[in-house]
């Protein structure tokens, strides 16, 4: 059988990078890992103590297409607290992660052909995931000065979506208010669809991040379980759409995935609990005091120029300045001070050989660890 | 933001009858449910068990997209023991649910616009997740004769894919050994892709099921830990694809799926030791003994124009002796008989109004009521 043409994606130069860490590991070595994507910590206690006890009550058979109810309206609730947003739970869709809702979005929303904006730097996947559905990831080039987020003048009317990201991978910046009216007022007028991917809220440092719920009910709001709640593994998310979306992703839903891990809903329950939310509210009290760390440490090795490290748990440094081979870089990284990074290629395949991202997701003592390699590796290169 | 063309989804009838039984249910009534598509029993309990004690030993992070090497490892041993078929685990991928094993399979090997050929009647999905990513499906109408499979002589040149189901959802029936290898050398000679879609593999109740992978190696099997192995709720399944694929599908799931749950993988392990197989053969001999009784009762009623019950848990039954409208049909044996029944034409746009599927999944004491009560109510109509 012959591969189609769609199924031609790319391969992730972090995987590269990771195999590279792992060997250094297998040969001995201590490698600090600023490379990941995902929390260090597990699921709250309170997530499996509840999953414990519901799976020995009862068979975990499918829930309803769009998730347990109880869950729906737990999550609508997230976004009185959060964002003093009075959601109606009825436009809240469990999916099978954030890569579930991004599956059923484009599927609800675009065409065979369509052509979808992205922000560059973006999570590469995005694009990926649009390829193999048969549509068009359209980069639209982001610079520092805009906080390498999207802007109005990122438009024009061939776009048939825009997806933005706030807190963005690899960035961590965010869309404040204003600009995230602005994009919204920007694609109401050329008729363009809006995502916005908001998997990173909850981990914010100083201001708290915008959902584009605040400004406008046009959007479908992608989020996870995954990072502030700290359940990568468990693969759940959940999206919001217009009220008249409901039905369609409903039966797209049905059709496609059937509905998300059942045991999943449970645990991400229990996450939310008040007990799971003390937990989780630890964590980011970890990310702040790593990040205060990364910062303090950039700024000694005199790498200044990087994007405002708003929210998520990434810095993304331009070390234009020494390379534009970050792969290359973050090779010698790894070999010579032990410390994986990732260079910025997967985000950004045009200007990311000249960036790095580093993450600050592990746990403390190994972040001051690898900020003290990273600024004896750099003082060499003074 | 307006839907896109792709999103266009039939509803599903059987919901309608679901809703109708839970209203009766609400009423007061006692419904026997003969309309669902799962069994009723939960995960064994070794699978319970060792999700309980790795969920506390550590956090449940991704897996690699490909999902854990013991699990691809148990699971190609499977292959050695149910067919005698030696598999390389490194062909062997966990997926979100068999569902996610169409995505990545229609994603991998056809193009926008291509026509994929599905023997009729059958899973109502395949349809919809193809019409969701720009593919065309083709119905292929099937008969009795052939036990409502797909033969060579339905194939053109103009197909880019076929999918198969043995045992077949809602019919029950198989491809045996020579049927299935006339088929794979059909498509090979035409340059049409093979899907065999063996969820029900492990459910046989005379002969047992042949893989596609016993007679061929060019070919995509989608397999899941939903029905045999009773893990419904846990959304994982698995698919085995030729060697020079696996590449392919490894960065089509690492952007598409990220990895499917990691829970639901160790969940699936404590499924596959010996003794959750043991709790599993139990549900078997349940089903067995269920599908006798259902046999029994159809043959008193005198509806004997029934699609051989091979594999699965589902009798299809002709009732175009009684009505052209099985939905109406269905909803008298509600109203009048109390029993939930699903018909036709969810898998058969076309002919589905003559038959009704009875799925025989829930306990035995159930059954023998149902078929109780549809005897009568068929009485009264002889």
């Amino acid at each position: 059988m012959r591969l189609s043409a769609r199924s031609a994606v790319d391969p992730f130069i972090v995987m590269d990078v990771m195999e590279a860490a792992r060997a250094a590991e297998e040969a001995g070595r201590h490698i600090i890992h600023m490379e990941v994507g995902q929390p260090g910590t597990g699921a709250p206690k309170a997530a499996r103590a509840r999953l414990a006890a519901e799976m020995e009550a009862g068979p975990l058979g499918y829930t309803v297409a769009l998730g347990r109810p109880d869950l729906r309206a737990a999550i609508a609730a997230l976004y009185g607290e959060w964002y003093d947003v009075d959601l109606d739970p009825g436009r809240v869709i469990l999916t099978s992660g954030a890569s579930g809702g991004f599956i059923l979005a484009f599927s609800a929303l675009f065409d065979a052909g369509d052509r979808v904006g992205l922000g560059e730097p973006c999570y590469p996947s995005y694009r990926q995931i649009l390829t193999a559905m048969s549509l068009t990831p359209v980069g639209l080039p982001t610079t520092l000065d805009t906080r390498y987020q999207p802007t109005p003048a990122h438009l024009d009317a061939s776009l048939a979506g825009l997806i933005v990201a706030s807190p963005a991978n690899p960035t961590g910046t965010m869309l404040d208010r204003p600009a995230l009216a602005a994009l919204s007022q920007a694609v109401a007028d050329r008729g363009i669809a809006l995502i916005s991917d908001e998997i990173y809220h909850g981990l914010h440092y100083a201001e708290r991040a915008t959902s584009a719920l605040e400004v406008t009910d046009d959007v479908y709001v992608i989020n996870s379980f995954s990072k502030y709640f700290s359940m990568t593994g468990w693969r759940l998310g959940w999206m919001v759409v217009p009220p008249d979306h409901v039905r369609v992703i409903e039966r797209l839903a049905q059709n496609l995935f059937i509905c998300p891990s059942h045991a999943s809903q449970i645990a991400a329950l229990g996450a939310m609990s008040p007990e799971g939310r003390r937990e989780l509210d630890g964590h980011r009290a970890v990310y702040a005091k790593n990040r205060e760390i990364v910062l303090a440490g950039l700024a000694r090795a005199g790498l200044t120029k990087i994007a405002p490290a708003d929210g998520a748990f990434y810095v993304y440094v331009d070390v234009s300045a020494f390379t534009d081979d970050a792969l290359a870089l973050s090779g010698q990284i790894l070999a010579e001070a032990g410390v994986a990074v990732t260079p910025g290629l997967d985000f950004d395949k045009t200007r990311g050989g000249g960036f790095l991202r580093l993450s600050y997701a592990r746990a403390t003592a190994d972040i001051e660890e690898g900020m003290d390699r990273l600024g004896a590796f750099f003082a060499g290169r003074g």
